[in-house]
């Protein structure tokens, strides 16, 4: 017999888990949806000169080849190790059959066969928003997708999110405002924000000025203390060009998202978050679970002038966002030991009471799977009562409905919560889902 | 810059094609929720020695390697070729943590680097549904698994078809009732029916005689001119355990299915279909699509007493069927070419009318949100009115929504069709999901 094994850091659910991220899935596709981002989905397997393009670890990928061929030592494809660069090179090759701006939404599995690490598996799977235009991308384009995910996160209801939001241009010009240099390196010092007291000597070290200092440790206050566009006012005295083109920009997208679904508790502007120095992402987002704000950041975004510049001549700027799906599950297991609930989809098990009833039975099934409730008949007619219950029990479906031979002299059916073992009693034409919730 | 091609037979659709493929799979897996099968989902990878376990073909399987590994001749992980191997592992595997029966559904994806044929790709979905037991399985599972199959197809709502049904224990009984000995040379040549032609000539070669070959000739007839459990009718005089066996049992099961949804229309007693000769499955099924029957059929199914052989010492017998939901589609798109319409999942594009009015644009679109409309507001509030219509246009969005200056000041909003553009006036408050149908 062969070992019954999956392969480590491959996870699969059990069916009372598989539920809880079937509803993730289905939650984030829908708002996805809702926002009119359509779907696509690209092959699990690309040619290794597309996945090469990106220039990534190659160490962290899976080759792919078919078996009994005779050159063994080439592999000439690759599983994709996330859904961006198969997204362009679909966007570059079928370029003259879409119309931009073009939205699109992937949830899909990638694979990194990469060192086992918590909250990471070897396969995994993300849901995307993207928007790809062919020209130069609008501003509103962040509002659409950051509230977007938003309400995707909302929806999934699994607790108190923040959204820190800054744009790099409102840093930078600040820190020009305060005659610094050094601004690349200064930059880099405050993004360890977390730690105040090894902030300081670093910047001395840099070095700065006492006022310079005072200034940064300043900024890295108030978000601490304020809300909202209120934040903003501590630069109103300042004049630097870029810094009130960045100010302008955040509060355009800022508002634009409280007029949409955003919540101002789930978004705080933070002018000292910076997350490295690409040029090309001025805005920047990092997206915590209130209260567990040393965990990685829950869903990733992107922003670049050119997302096909390796296989297309036309330059495609691009927004993206992502909520990491099983990351994100596998992290509210850890904080929160998530409660599964029913073992099946099912909310209703009808007894079988076998041979003349059964049709009797199978017309109650058919009545309810009509309405729309997830119901079964127990397998085998000639199972006891008890054995059946069990079944009921061991699956946690909530209701059980009991037609037997006394229920069709009386024309009644015995409806049973499981939970509380409480019984009632309806006649037949009653029977309908408001009965069940 | 690299060749932008996906590998050859991995499909991918455009975002209008995979509208309807995801209408598809959300039908099929609507249909099999609401009959209780819970949804798994196991690793695309698996173990060379879980997969091996069936004594597959190797040339069609394709083996998958960490990059950067010193020995590169050797592949422990390939990929999966159907959801069957996977399910038998994921059921040995975690045995104690499962209830049975256990019914479950899984749509994924599988790979078979095969050589390219019609209606095949490489990378394909499959929609399957298994029904599991750890003891004997009831002749009511297969009732079960028929039912929900058939109100999955009628539910895609793609034309008509039809399910042949047979016990091979008719046939056999039916060929010892004629003193024939040689039952399975003689169930081989029925089983070409399609050509009695060629028939007759080979059942004289076996040899049968004359009176015999009259007899199966007319046994091929019956379900050409009747219907329903009549079809049985024609064993009436004729006495055989077997025989009198199985048409008990199909007696059963089609009855039952009548109870259930299926109508009589879409399923066909034909007691000369056997399909091959495994002993394993008595009963057999043929789906096609009504007027391309020689299509091949567009859903699988199997009964086997062992699911788990290769994995555990404990016996799982095992119903299952299976849409081959890519290859359906690709059938459909060559005998019927599917109409495609929307180019996104949009039914509405609020027209931008930018600056001042971006607040109230973007209230119209929360309120359409919220009312479970897929709406977006065009990207980029510069952008001209004949510009934004053309988008809409290339998409085949539906409806547009105009909310400039002169709707401002009448507290209005104008509704255009696209189609037909025709456009009315609408008072702002009177905006609701009725008027989008």
């Amino acid at each position: 017999m062969s070992k019954t094994k999956s392969i480590s850091w491959f996870y699969e659910n059990l069916p009372e888990e598989q539920l809880i991220e079937d509803r993730f899935k289905t939650t984030i596709k829908s708002s996805y949806t809702l926002s009119g981002f359509s779907v696509i989905d690209t092959p699990a397997i690309e040619r290794t000169e597309t996945l090469l393009s990106k220039g990534s670890d190659d160490n962290e990928i899976y080759g792919v080849k078919r078996l009994k061929t005779d050159d063994i030592t080439d592999f000439d494809m690759w599983l994709r190790f996330d859904l961006t660069v198969p997204l362009a090179r679909y966007v570059a090759q079928h370029e003259w059959n879409l119309s931009f701006p073009l939205k699109t939404q992937q949830i899909g599995k990638s694979w990194r066969g990469e060192r086992p690490q918590k909250w990471r598996y070897r396969e995994f799977y993300q849901a995307d928003i993207d928007i790809i235009w062919n020209g130069s991308i609008s501003l509103f384009a962040d509002v659409e997708v950051v509230s977007t995910i938003y309400s995707a996160l909302n929806n999934l209801n699994f607790g108190d999110f923040l959204i820190n939001i800054n744009n790099k241009k409102i840093l930078t010009g600040f820190l020009e405002s305060l005659w610094i240099d050094k601004i690349s390196e200064t930059i880099s010092i405050i993004d360890k924000k977390d730690k105040v007291k090894t902030i300081v000597p670093l910047l001395e070290e840099l070095p700065l000025e006492k006022n310079q200092i005072d200034s940064i440790l300043e900024l890295l206050k108030i978000s601490e203390n304020q809300k909202g566009l209120e934040v903003l006012s501590f630069f109103d005295n300042i004049q630097n060009e870029m810094l009130e083109e960045g100010i302008r920009e955040l509060t355009y997208i800022y508002s634009h998202l409280l007029t949409m679904w955003v919540s101002d508790n789930a978004i705080q502007i933070n002018p000292a978050i910076s997350r490295g120095l690409n040029y090309y992402t001025w805005l920047v987002f990092e997206t915590f679970i209130v209260g567990n704000e040393s965990v990685w950041s829950i869903a990733s975004w992107w922003r670049y002038e050119n997302l096909c510049s390796n296989f297309s001549s036309s330059a495609f700027p691009w927004v993206w966002w992502s909520i990491g799906v099983s990351r994100l599950l596998s992290i509210l297991k850890s904080i929160w030991s998530i409660q599964t609930g029913k073992k099946t989809v099912s909310d209703i098990l009808v007894i079988n009471t076998g041979s003349n009833l059964l049709p009797k039975n199978l017309e109650i099934v058919k009545e309810l799977r009509k309405q729309w409730i997830s119901t079964e008949l127990y397998l085998d007619e000639n199972a006891k009562f008890s054995k059946q219950i069990k079944y009921a029990n061991n699956k946690n479906i909530p209701y059980v409905i009991i037609y037997g031979e006394e229920e069709d002299e009386k024309w009644i059916v015995q409806i049973k919560v499981l939970e509380s073992w409480e019984q009632k009693e309806i006649k037949i034409w009653e029977l309908n889902k408001n009965l069940f919730i």
